[in-house]
């Protein structure tokens, strides 16, 4: 046994408590997600971290699954964070780090929440899954359900790039394209499972992705020997690593990790598709559906309405954010510029973040004396086909 | 200070020394490879190894680099070394692993000898590079000569994937395409570089990424627990990984690390360019050029002549190794399969070695009670436009 210390399953929005041995989707009164909770005591990270372990599943005690063999690991987490010094001279500010997501499996940060996700429902009994993607989501499906030997069906917008298609069926996913954004991925998906045979795992609508992203938080905290950024920009589709992140954070303050919590956590998002900047600056705690989400190469970020919408902005308040939108020019930029500045290839939603600092420091959202994190959420390459 | 051992260059033919404090090339009285050598004596791994770096660099003592400032790193290195069962199951054998090298930047294995040989040619005052590549090592000189603020030419044939022109192109190479394999990459560049301006860094015609490449070696056995493998199969095309575990095995011998060495090493390449099989099933101590190297999706292994080939061939030959050929269609179903069942998608290269391990068993090369370990050079999506 891992020694988990998971003990709890709450809905975010009305607290209702949810047995922890039975699967569960989103709370059915609120339809709003459920949260993971655990008995947390003043520890040490010493105490808790297997340090052997140089995957997310290091800090296992701190997940759900509570039997090893439930685990579907294909080394997922424990990502670099790298220093880009020169991007930040080249800015102005103190410090900047990239933490580079693109070296998870399947290439992308989506392999976090998914082994979650998967290895927890497997201890549920759960071995069929299903999934709305804009790409990475359903490749990382694709290979955690190969990897447990379960099936899994993965419904995604037309306009993605064909090299998530490829990937997908190469690691035996069924695949289903569909006219529209992930919002019509996921109505399709729902129309085909309708008396629920799958596993629904879209993001949020099941509590344990959740807590795989925030071994992120966990991470970053470790590689800068628990003393946090002063700001973290997060490319922000479906936003689950934003809210993983801020939860670590607030767990790792229960624990007596750290002593308070500075980080700023700032949502980037596209000019064509920015629910979450709109209601960040009218200062609304939901988002509105955004109608018309215009395509994009960050196809991650083409999530029109987030079913985490309400703690997405309530990470952003909390934390004392902020939200920005960026274009597709500045973007791609960013993307060559930062390629030959620091020789990393970023995926287009990396380049987001990028692109977005410069105005954050035009605005004063970003200071000289900042620390501050970036996420690149991927590998480039599954997107080449769109850029050039 | 890094406390490197690095004492020696010698020529790996001829014995010759060569002053370690400027820059070489190769021999140039044998034309062949020079190899780096350390002042070892008897200790434990954990007197040398820097535990807090989970990069290739935990190594740093025993890599040529002697200032930390000198080091030029994206994060390359510390891979996972995945445990396949399910494969394993199915060939009938006792323990089978993946190294898998695609979570690399750049996507590949070539990262770690590009990050070492950037790395000292920056202490020996080298900014630019060039290099003929079948695309990861041209991909990976371009991010770490960006990285080091340097300039880079690679040279590549016409028939390598788009991916990789482009990967090289957001870093800020200066890339070539040539008619032909890298064979003649490497004349045009040759051509080109006539006056030796640029810093040559072909496979095995400088000598440190074989240092780089060794760190592998050095990572398998620590991921073992410094139990080594019966078995090590590799997608061989310059040579260099092969060469360079056998070189760290050795040097963990001398160390007392270990007190045998059981692994067999073994080499896999395609029907259409089998340079290496040939001379193996022939006896010989070095390779014929192969003459008309077929195209294959593997372009790592379209390597028509192995500056390195004896090296190549004395160590199939020290460790009681063998050279195995698959067929492209082989190869292509090994990585369908290998993705179902594992949810992994291997490059071709890496396709490629589990396609080999079936002939394998058949020919006895590999028994029921053997572990063994496959690696996986690089990420499969620089290669998709050619997958299918």
């Amino acid at each position: 046994m891992i020694g988990s210390m998971y003990t709890s399953l709450l809905c975010s929005q009305c607290n209702q408590s949810f047995d922890i041995h039975e699967y569960h989707s989103y709370c059915p009164t609120c339809t709003q997600p459920l949260v993971a909770g655990y008995r947390l005591e003043k520890s040490r990270p010493e105490n808790v971290i297997d340090f052997g372990n140089y995957t997310m599943w290091r800090y296992k005690k701190l997940l759900p699954v509570v039997d090893q063999a439930n685990i579907t690991s294909l080394g997922e987490g424990w990502t670099p964070l790298l220093p880009v010094q020169k991007t930040a001279a080249l800015l102005g500010i103190r410090q900047l780090y990239l933490k580079e997501e693109g070296n998870n499996p399947t290439g992308s940060f989506k392999a976090r929440g998914i082994s979650m996700a998967v290895s927890k429902a497997r201890e549920l009994g759960k071995s069929e899954f299903c999934i709305p993607t804009a790409g990475n989501a359903g490749s990382a499906l694709a290979a955690y359900a190969a990897a447990m030997s379960g099936v899994s069906h993965v419904f995604m917008p037309e306009a993605t790039p064909n090299a998530f298609r490829l990937d997908c069926k190469i690691m035996g996913a069924e695949v289903t394209s569909v006219q529209g954004s992930i919002r019509e991925a996921g109505m399709e998906m729902q129309k085909q499972n309708r008396d629920n045979q799958w596993c629904d795992i879209s993001t949020l609508k099941e509590p344990f992705r959740l807590e795989g992203k925030k071994t992120m938080g966990y991470e970053i905290a470790e590689q800068l020997a628990w003393s946090l950024p002063d700001v973290i920009i997060y490319p922000t589709g479906g936003g689950t690593g934003l809210i993983g992140i801020w939860k670590a954070f607030q767990e790792m303050l229960t624990m007596g990790w750290i002593d308070h919590i500075p980080t700023r956590m700032v949502a980037v998002q596209t000019t064509g598709c920015q629910p979450v900047v709109e209601s960040f600056e009218k200062g609304l705690d939901f988002c509105h559906l955004w109608t018309e989400p215009k395509e994009t190469i960050a196809n991650g970020l083409r999530v029109p309405k987030a079913f985490g919408d309400k703690l997405i902005m309530k990470t952003l308040y909390e934390s004392k954010g902020s939200a920005v939108a960026v274009t597709e020019e500045d973007m791609m930029a960013a993307m060559y510029r930062f390629g030959k500045t620091e020789g990393l290839f970023l995926s287009p939603e990396g380049a987001a973040v990028v692109a977005a600092m410069q105005s954050m420091i035009d605005k004063k959202e970003i200071h000289p004396s900042d620390r501050v994190v970036v996420i690149n959420t991927g590998s480039p390459y599954k997107y080449l086909e769109n850029i050039s």
